[in-house]
């Protein structure tokens, strides 16, 4: 059941043809229906959702219009801090874990007048998933419940991809953001390190970490982007670098835009199917046509990218675990444990080489940008594998297309570009300058456009 | 024998009262006469000296003015790489290395006309020493030759405290300027982490190195960081910063200024001397003589910037270092080898924790400098101690004061307040806001009057 988008949903609700209470009950009713079999909701906070819904209509009636948030429903997930509603990284170790204050974004979408439905599935602290050891299922994709809906921000993507809420909020570290909105088949956007304060949520690497939303449109990432980014100083990563307006150049097209495609990152690779290379080529000659120049590029070799980037989460998440590992060991799902302790045999000349590295890559991708205005390239290798696909295979087919720009810190957005023959969603990745979310917005909605995705019916 | 200040040195050239080429005369002649028991220099550029002084002398005379610097000798520690002169870092490892190109500092003292002495002797890599394992002796305290001259710009301190040079480059990375300035009874300036390019500089700790002078005068360390301050997008730390005025508020005093005492760094150390106790109280008095409001302030337990501090330094300095210690470990020097090994043991989690940590610490400092325009504490917790004093002794004498700056970035400045009882040297530190040279050199020059060292004679 399409819901209607952030945009049109605000025009009804300022002309008085619909309620925020109405889309909190459609989308609650889309829940009911579909939330057992997919598991996308940790946390379901209804009556309270209710309670603000009617708040914001009755605002809204008394001339109080808190913008283009105000009403829509959404949802967090579950590492986002919360006052007063559990907040439990998907882990047995913090189920029980009530925060007294808000997180800077949930703090931001309630001042903007968003209801908030609840929170979501997530792989164990961000990291460990798809697992079934865990005081929760595993979220499911909802083109195919068999296959996996990729992590760690899999409840967010699953909420959008199903029809249960536009907006959902996730995390990136690696990918976390982009390769569940590229299975699921919605819009994730990872915006500029420092752009969207991560005060309040549950860290996984400090320094590779982003908060950003999945969204069923360009234009809804695009209206969330607007209401969440800022300088935050209690966010120590967080720039005071000026919001710009991502609205306003969504539909200008892509007409003299330059565009670079590192066309190795993702062509070489063992796994790379040919339908994600078709959506690539596809979606480039479809810029081509609407007036863009897209040309191959060369940066470093992606495994540099990915070394570097796995040296600090490695370490980075291993310092926040420590102590709980030792303390705790039986209450960490498997997956997350495993990944964890790795961090263990990273050495401190290891994360000084990665930091060094990390340096020279950034400069890298900003030489390439002198010359390009953005770039394009492969979301994941392969569409969702199955859940009981053999790990080395689900692992093989994604080493984390996404990663360099977290190492970077570029903005970069996934957007669907089309459906594989089984049924699956194909996602492509823009990577913008720093700081540029509207170029990164502007090319990602011309994609949507030209690829036809924004026709095609979600699966429920 | 006093040479005349750079400012002297510069009127009596302009005037035709004196020549580069006799400038440069005297200073071989105080090498020749000192150098052989004292081992400030590795190597002496002695006819290539006195050709760049008559090229100087030449340049004057035709009416080519390059600036406060031209025609002054000087000397550089033996880590800056110097284009066609061996730079050795005192190891055997290096003892034949000869640079294609000079270090950005080099060639911009070439460029503002300075001649070039000769290198200078260091610890080891900048961390091993004094030592007597190595292709060249230690250098000796001019103040007395049984005593240590700390290091590690050892040669640096030397040469500026027995009236070879007025000015030696010198490197700091836990306190390798300001240690041996405060040992030696000289001027010893950190700038600013960022202010001045290490680009050609032999690294230790990539993240905590710092280049500065080494003066007999804060006037001579003013002069000398004008030419030298400044943007190097080579150097991937170097800050775009603007450059101030360094000379002109030299003079100015320090009445309205407000200065904090972190006392707790050194009045609590098992180690401290009641001279160098008495010196800072001495000092402070003399500062609210002068108009300045003077109070103790807090900051964090002074331990925790030295374990964050050496956390860093001894995993920056073991990825430097480790290829060569795994395949020539019988080269370096004991002392080196051994402080280097301590890295191996360094974790990424004991990395990204001290990281961390130094944001808190930085954010800690520059609080305290909202409310003062500088700090002062102690630059040692003793005079310099004897070759022959127990490794123990020495080491516990001297725990670092100055590593909290280097962890922090914040520009700072030793200078001398007096002779212990013994005739050593005690030094000083002024610790200023980021960037802002100009009030910690007017506060340096303030104390140098205040306590009359500017009149205390040269050991030599």
């Amino acid at each position: 059941m399409e819901q209607p988008s952030i945009a049109e949903a605000g025009r009804l609700l300022r002309a008085g043809q619909t309620t925020s209470e109405a889309l909190t009950r459609a989308a609650l009713a889309q829940i009911a229906r579909h939330d057992p079999a997919l598991n996308a909701f940790i946390t379901l906070t209804e009556s309270r959702a209710l309670a603000d819904a009617r708040r914001a209509d009755a605002e809204l009636k008394a001339g109080t219009d808190r913008g283009p948030l105000h009403g829509i429903p959404y949802a967090l997930k579950d590492i986002y801090d919360t006052a007063g509603i559990r907040t439990t990284c998907h882990s047995k170790l913090r189920v029980d874990v009530v925060p007294e204050a808000d997180s800077a974004v949930a703090a931001q979408l309630a001042q903007a007048g968003g209801v908030l439905l609840g929170k979501l599935a997530t792989h164990e602290f961000a990291i460990g998933g798809p697992s079934f050891d865990l005081p929760f299922p595993p979220a499911r994709n909802p083109w195919n419940r068999d296959h996996v809906p990729s992590g760690s921000s899999s409840g967010s993507a699953v909420a959008v991809a199903s029809g249960m809420v536009r907006m959902a909020m996730g995390s990136d570290t690696g990918g976390s953001i982009r390769a569940p909105a590229a299975y699921c088949g919605t819009v994730g956007l990872k915006p500029s390190y420092g752009r969207v304060s991560r005060r309040g949520v549950f860290p996984l690497s400090t320094t590779l970490d982003h908060c950003g939303p999945l969204t069923r449109s360009v234009e809804d990432a695009a209206i969330t982007l607007q209401v969440i980014a800022g300088h935050d100083p209690l966010d120590a990563a967080s720039a005071d670098v000026p919001v710009a307006d991502y609205l306003s150049g969504l539909q200008r097209g892509v007409a003299g835009l330059r565009i670079g495609i590192p066309r190795a990152f993702f062509a070489n690779a063992q796994a790379v199917t040919q339908e994600v290379l078709d959506g690539i080529d596809r979606t480039a000659n479809a810029l081509r046509d609407a007036g863009a120049t897209v040309e191959d590029v060369t940066l470093p070799d992606f495994s540099v990218f990915s070394a570097c980037g796995r040296v600090i989460m490695l370490s980075e998440a291993f310092a926040i675990h420590e102590a709980d590992m030792q303390s705790r060991p039986q209450d960490f799902g498997a997956v997350a444990f495993l990944r964890f302790i790795l961090g263990a045999t990273v050495t401190g000349a290891d994360v000084i080489q990665a930091l060094r590295l990390r340096r020279e890559l950034t400069d890298a991708v900003n030489a390439t940008l002198d010359r390009y205005d953005a770039l394009i390239t492969a979301s994941g290798l392969a569409p969702a594998p199955r859940f009981d696909a053999p790990a080395e295979a689900s692992a093989a087919a994604s080493p984390l297309q996404t990663i360099p720009f977290n190492v970077t810190g570029h903005p970069a957005l996934s957007v669907p570009v089309g459906l594989t023959a089984s049924g699956l969603p194909i996602g492509l990745q823009v990577v913008g300058r720093p700081f540029d979310e509207a170029t990164t917005l502007r090319i990602g909605r011309a994609v949507e456009r030209l690829t036809g995705w924004e026709d095609i019916a979600l699966p429920m």
